[in-house]
């Protein structure tokens, strides 16, 4: 049978490797497992919401508020926005999949940095887009900007903090490049790490409120994967004006987050405190990478995330060191299909931490 | 902004009204509505279910297995098919989605039956594919023919037991049909009510495995939001060939499926006793639908699924019943958007069916 010559193009997204797969494949007692590899929350989230979700399991059956009343009213109270400014999606991967499949076709060109989040492009050729890239490893406005008046890209993504490097942009500089851009461009402004460099550096902070008011052009991107310690549930987010909300729910399936999700990620807004405790804790440790690292002589990328990019020397192989720490039960992110001898590793708890030392210590 | 043409000729889908909503917008109290709306199944999932759920919450925080090995086992093991033969999507309405976009573009064709199942139509006009209906209200394998050799469409959508009218297929009238299907129109038979048929009337009943061994050009759906009570969990799967459940993958978004509803759904095919006494006791309740029907003097459609569909005859309205009886708490579903003077309402428990019967006494 033929299918559509798009899909010859797209490679498949490498997710992190599952704890199962790992007890499956390696024979490894599942809790001799320690996963730093997909940028989950180490305390996961928080005890409210799990009360909340076991207290309406009944309700498995029934199908989902497809208004989404409860969690768009918390989200738009959060960020000072209406609710036919938001939109609700499956992680925010799945608003990444509306904006390409509303706004790109065939022949399209999207924009986006040498190095992100793999999804863009899988999306993007999906619907026979053709990617356009930067060479930079950090977002370079300016090489944007260039690129951006070469091709006139339907689409731009920006992702700051940016996956998988860890790395942010000023937002000052982003907006004056947004506003050098023309109005009929979607500019999509992934923040799925957001809550982390707002906690670290107000200059890295973007306020969504403040970019749809000023750009019609803009969709803002978040999550309750990351910080908020629901990546198994799928909810995220995008923020922008209406005219673009409306075109991204032409696409959107009924009934795309589940019952359960849905009051999940309504309750995790009401624990704010929790939140901001983990990301505390996750700069604490931190520091604990980076002195390692400095001790290593490795050279480490600056993160605003919950994660940290260790650049390794030419001597060492970041698929080999990524499968040698597999096989003791250590799995993080080996960074070699990113076109980088890198590896990225997620701040988990003391122990967890502690633990990857260890046994990077002969490795490294 | 612009978007993509093919956004301007898309209605959104017209959801079977959640309980809350009805709650907010007629200030019924909760514990007064009842819900025959969706075809939900009325007395839940397994206990079973929700022990298993329960016991993983805390595992919200972590990404699903995207290999999702314990649910395609459990489905395998069911159908007597290989995992390579399966794929899981977000409700069955993901591998509608999946296969539009694998399969049909702007300009394609797409065949289905004059009243069935909206979502067919919303997904392939996403793509721009133009569609083709049938003017029988049942599925008429000749008139299939006939438009399937005039049109040559991409794919064909054979919904067994259909929705929204409950009428069945016999299973080997459509499979002479798809004998006469040449080899690259990709069939869909969508089953998602297919328990039911198998229960009522062996002749209805489709064989995946069958089906698949016998043509590589088929797509069988199943789900769990009907008889397995998981509606708000969002799983369904699709069984096809090899090569057709690669090209799904390509368009398949990773961890499309939540960590507790692969749990849910893994759980609910260990307790099929469960799922046969639902069943039995729906088509019990049923026998009260049509003598309530035949007391009445108004047209019930022979149902093989869990829900009712009552033709209304002319000088009753059906949105002014449906909105009458949504008034006193009673929420069902008004098929005038699909062009039929008629009401389809969910099989529920006992006593929700006598209150149907109750309200609808000095209504029709």
């Amino acid at each position: 049978m033929n299918f559509n010559s798009a899909l010859e193009n797209i490679k498949s997204y490498e997710a992190g490797k599952p704890i199962e797969l790992v007890v499956r494949e390696y024979g490894i007692d599942k809790d001799h497992i320690v996963k730093l590899a997909s940028n989950e929350n180490p305390f996961g989230c928080s005890p409210k919401v799990k009360d909340a979700v076991r207290n309406i399991i009944d309700n498995m059956s029934l199908y989902p508020d497809d208004s989404m009343v409860k969690l768009k009213s918390a989200l738009g109270k959060k960020y000072g926005i209406r609710s036919d400014e938001l939109v609700i999606g499956a992680g925010s991967d799945q608003v990444i999949e509306f904006a390409i499949h509303a706004k790109a076709h065939n022949g399209s060109k999207v924009l986006m940095n040498s190095v992100t989040f793999a999804m863009y492009e899988i999306y993007a050729k999906q619907v026979g887009a053709v990617v356009v890239r930067t060479t930079s490893r950090e977002h370079n406005m300016e090489e944007f900007y260039s690129l951006y008046q070469e091709h006139k890209p339907s689409i731009i993504f920006l992702c700051t903090p940016n996956n998988p490097t860890g790395d942010a942009l000023d937002a000052q500089d982003m907006i004056s490049f947004i506003e050098k851009v023309d109005s009929d461009t979607l500019v999509i402004v992934d923040g799925a790490y957001m809550e982390y460099a707002r906690f670290k550096d107000a200059s890295k902070a973007v306020e969504p409120k403040d970019l749809i008011q000023k750009f019609d052009n803009v969709l803002f991107l978040g999550t309750f994967s990351k910080a908020y310690g629901l990546g198994g549930m799928r909810v995220g987010y995008g923020i922008a004006s209406e005219p673009i909300i409306k075109a991204l729910y032409k696409v959107r399936p009924p009934f795309n987050i589940t019952t359960l999700s849905l009051e999940a990620a309504s309750v995790a807004l009401e624990d704010e405190a929790f939140v901001a405790e983990c990301i505390a804790d996750n700069f604490k440790e931190m520091k604990r990478y980076e002195a390692f690292a400095d001790g290593k002589k490795i050279q480490i990328i600056e993160s605003y995330t919950n994660f940290v990019t260790l650049s390794l020397p030419q001597a060492k192989n970041s698929s080999e060191i990524a499968q040698a720490l597999l096989k003791k039960g250590m799995i993080i992110r080996d960074l070699s299909s990113y076109g980088l001898n890198a590896i990225r590793v997620t701040i988990g708890t003391q122990v967890q931490n502690s633990r990857f030392f260890e046994l990077c210590e002969p490795l490294l």
